[in-house]
């Protein structure tokens, strides 16, 4: 079971996240629980490291950033005992759960819980502050915003658990943005490889490492509400409460050509126009934006009608977009472009779904849909679960509601 | 060095801990910092684990607690970092500093600290946080409240470190406390005896048992000011800058008789009139508060004129007040009395010095001096360095200031 942060933001929500955890035990379960900070504390830790230096050692950072999940864990442990239920917490240097050397972002390498499975299995709830690990040099480390989602797959995959229930401030993953279409549906089901599309295009219910690592270890993750009455969502045999569940393509019996559409504002556009057309061209836009660490997305090359220069379009993140203006200035002799053009004002769709691998035809319904209501498109890419459009951000809501219902995803 | 909550309450001071740090640095000392948690933050987690559950588990509170100074530690290593001060901060578990299972209240057991000193010796500031340890069931333990000055000290033994400067709020130890008698001048020196008898009667410097512990292992300590510009504190030559240092008798040449006056306000007087004076009747009272874990202080017992019955006054912690009173009824049996008195509005009054063992006549003074005020003495008790006397509380600054006077510590 894992609670981020505004399901313990406070006393009163610890004792409802106890609630679930009680439940879970009665039902005869044994429990682990990750959580993480109270809202808004990790900010205000962070904060207090910029404050002290705008550029700070990263290993101090996760020494004062991870006390955060400490107190969490140890409220949460208290509260459980106080309602009869053993549990203690552990922190991540006490499990351990090992990881490499990269603070601020670390990543798992192995978690040692031959003693926390012998108190699981002594029947003792072990609450888990989440988001942060033990480096190999002895030193806290913590896995990135967001890390206690990957906190709790490993920890699932490392004791086998039979799920792992990620409790949120929504109940489930929806066909799209509920604030976008207010008839977009729930997803009773949705595959490791389209969730993993879904995260990193702005469905923001999971980290996207989490995902990739319940994939690799096939763990069965299940996205549910932390809010509600606990004691109303327990399970009844096989049948899962309200909620989606993450898992392997096969398990899902009905599958839909499309499962969801996402929307990306995180995006830029940069073109160059009239780039003699010769080999190694591609080399010389690229490989300084990737030397300066900027991750490139959607590239589009057209050819001119006599084949002499192309344009070249790709899509930056927003947060990048100065920067990579700036070194491709800097590039502008090696490249030779005519005209260097960029937009931030723009927004990527994106329409996923395994089912597209076995039927033609989804892109040009999208495509179509799309020109119907006059929506000009700048650029797409494709993938086997995926197609993405690059269109002006001011057609966003547009564009969702249009492909949310051309493929029959509204709630009727 | 240690500093305390006070000296570390937000960023503009902890920067200031950073420069009373970088001067010893400067001045070529290896150091190593020890820090409490910003002042108010161990409370308000103390009070989170209260609101969690009246009665909780000592090993989660130690968890949650300890938080505090893992924040301290990291911003102040920061802070040295940005003036280019090679620095880390240390956990308890890290370093490691051992201690006994005793949570809320451990004792220091060991400390491993050959990697410190290594880093130590390398030049590396070693920051501390301060009041915590690692139990012999691998979990956090805290020493108690003002746990960071055994830590500091104990830290000062296992480094060899030629001296351990306690930084706090006030410039040193005093004659008396100078709210109460604005003459009281700051001692040069004190030695650990006397300093032991002054910790545990209020003045409110150091905690005892970092005061036990500095005796024990010789380790000279100062208590000096955090405040004032740290530049300007260094030391010349041989001479210490404005403070207090304590340190083994031998080393103190000028011995007053008196030293300083102390009261404690933390007593409760109980009285047992009429006993019935036979073998065992102490035991007959004192086994059942022992038994309760209550401490008795100042016994007095008086016999009368027929030596048939007796009258037994003493002293127990004023929060242990109401507690008394109900073993001793409980025991009335038992032991016999006729009648039960108690009061809670009295004061230990305690006149401290290494130097009245050679001088006789000390205790007298006192008494000469407190019956020309008239105030009557409920209680004595005297030790080799030590004469206390129990008195109203209402003529406490009357008292102090008098005794002061007396014994020629008043600053002329």
């Amino acid at each position: 079971m894992k609670f981020g942060g505004t399901s313990v933001a406070d006393l009163d929500r610890i004792r409802n996240v106890a609630r679930h955890v009680k439940r879970e035990v009665d039902a005869g379960n044994e429990v682990a629980v990750v959580v993480s900070a109270m809202a808004g504390k990790t900010n205000e830790l962070v904060r207090l490291c910029r404050e002290a230096a705008p550029l700070h050692d990263a290993r101090e950072y996760d020494a004062i950033v991870s006390s955060g999940e400490q107190v969490t864990s140890g409220l949460l442990a208290i509260v459980l005992q106080s309602m009869g239920i053993d549990a203690r917490s552990w922190l991540g240097w006490q499990i351990a759960l090992h990881t490499d050397e990269a603070h601020g972002s670390a990543r798992i390498q192995s978690i040692e819980c031959d003693m926390l499975r012998q108190r699981l299995a002594a029947g003792q709830v072990a609450v888990v502050a989440g988001f942060q690990g033990l480096g190999p040099n002895n030193r806290v480390t913590t896995l990135g915003r967001g890390g206690s989602d990957t906190s709790a797959v490993a920890l699932a995959a490392a004791i086998e658990a039979d799920r792992c229930d990620i409790y949120t401030d929504v109940d489930g993953v929806y066909t799209t943005d509920p604030r976008i279409v207010p008839k977009a549906t729930r997803l009773d089901r949705v595959s490791y490889e389209e969730m993993l599309e879904l995260a990193s295009l702005g469905a923001k219910v999971l980290q996207v490492r989490s995902v990739e690592l319940a994939m690799v270890h096939s763990v069965p993750v299940f996205v549910r509400s932390s809010f509600g009455d606990p004691d109303a969502q327990g399970l009844s045999g096989a049948n899962l409460p309200d909620g989606t569940l993450i898992c392997d393509e096969e398990e899902i019996v009905e599958k839909q050509n499309v499962t969801g559409i996402a929307a990306s504002k995180d995006e830029a556009q940069i073109s160059l126009r009239n780039v003699p057309d010769k080999p190694g061209v591609a080399a010389s836009v690229f490989v300084p934006l990737a030397e300066a660490h900027i991750n490139v997305d959607m590239i589009v090359q057209t050819i001119s009608a006599d084949g002499s220069t192309a344009d070249i379009t790709f899509t930056v993140p927003a947060t990048d977009y100065d920067r990579s203006l700036s070194v491709l200035e800097s590039a502008s002799a090696d490249i030779g472009f005519q005209l260097l053009e960029g937009a931030e004002d723009v927004v990527k769709i994106s329409i996923v779904g395994v089912g597209m691998r076995s039927h033609a035809g989804v892109a040009a319904e999208a495509f179509r849909a799309l020109a119907d209501k006059g929506i000009n498109i700048r650029a797409i890419t494709t993938s086997e679960i995926k197609i993405s459009v690059l269109i002006d951000s001011a057609y966003t809501e547009l564009a969702v509601r249009s492909l949310h219902s051309v493929y029959g995803l509204d709630d009727v």
